[in-house]
């Protein structure tokens, strides 16, 4: 399979490459590293790399950021920095490549247990995990010939210990685990899931 | 109570005002009639209604608009419509209301079923409906002097035929049951919830 990884280079997105490169064509996609550079801010930049890359297999995104900070400082502003990144930015990449996907492809995007497992400062984290869970939950039916959608929705990981005091009490998400997930999601059968991550 | 009811003009609000008004003052809130008008899509709008209302013990929201369509057609700005109105539109009625509102008082906002019983052309919408759900799931917990805040996540209603053929096999709410979900978050004691309505 061509499998494209936005955010391959990342903290979660180079164990997701290394879960799928064997006997795979893996393009990484980053904002500044990787074989490819988008700006998923922007819909130029997501048109031009589809056009440039040209049909794929399957598409991984584990890129996006989003605002944390108290809800009573909290401006319109600061929450769409998620709405812009990773959700439309997510979004955008679905709309504008499934015009571009194989037949029998698949997308997988990523969320977060802030979804429905909320922390102090994580209300708009929250909201734009609940968006990407409940678009992929419906737009899996109107995906044509055979193209999958699902999303991962991983904790807190274990890679990235300066999250760790704003989770109390959850237990980091292992590596492995995580990108079991995304495995699970491009190589198996599955269809509008939402993949939470134990 | 003194109750402000945006959207009190609309299919649902004007049942809530009904359910609401008696004993309570209820502030009707329209984009272009009630006793008050506001373009819930633009922030000094919002804030120069709450500098004129004065303090209040609730805030109902029965409004905002989002994209129907179909995935294959989906565009960056018709997935915005949602997110400028339905989405951005009611969150900013409690970021900048929370300043506003008096202790132990209370917002409630509308999503919709479809954030989890999706139909065909409402990947966009679902996808708002989400996002308010989990944002109001993680919000709860950080506003301050007691104030709460609860969704309604209404099905298609009993006076909106015209929505009838897009939600196949679905029994549409009756409206008495539609108002008492916002009358139980206002009256009740609940926080942090999705109401359903059956």
């Amino acid at each position: 399979m061509k499998i494209i990884i936005v955010g391959g280079t990342g903290t979660i997105g180079k164990h997701v490459v290394k879960a799928l490169e064997a006997g795979n064509e893996i393009i990484e996609v980053g904002s500044k590293s990787g074989d490819f550079q988008i700006d998923i801010t922007d819909l130029s930049s997501i048109q031009s790399f589809f056009e440039k890359v040209g049909p794929f297999d399957a598409l991984v995104s584990t890129t996006g950021s989003a605002h944390f900070g108290p809800l009573s400082k909290m401006t319109d502003a600061a929450f769409r920095v998620g709405v812009d990144s990773k959700l439309l930015g997510q979004i955008n990449l679905v709309l504008i490549g499934q015009h571009y996907i194989n037949p029998k492809g698949s997308f997988t995007l990523t969320s977060g247990s802030l979804a429905e497992d909320p922390i102090i400062l994580g209300s708009a984290v929250s909201a734009i995990n609940g968006a990407i869970n409940s678009f992929v939950k419906s737009a899996y039916m109107e995906l044509e010939n055979g193209v999958r959608i699902n999303v991962v929705a991983p904790g807190v990981v274990e890679d990235s210990p300066h999250y760790f005091p704003f989770f109390p009490g959850d237990i980091p998400n292992q590596m492995h685990h995580v990108a079991q997930a995304y495995v699970k999601s491009v190589v198996g059968g599955q269809n509008g899931q939402v993949f939470k991550v134990g």
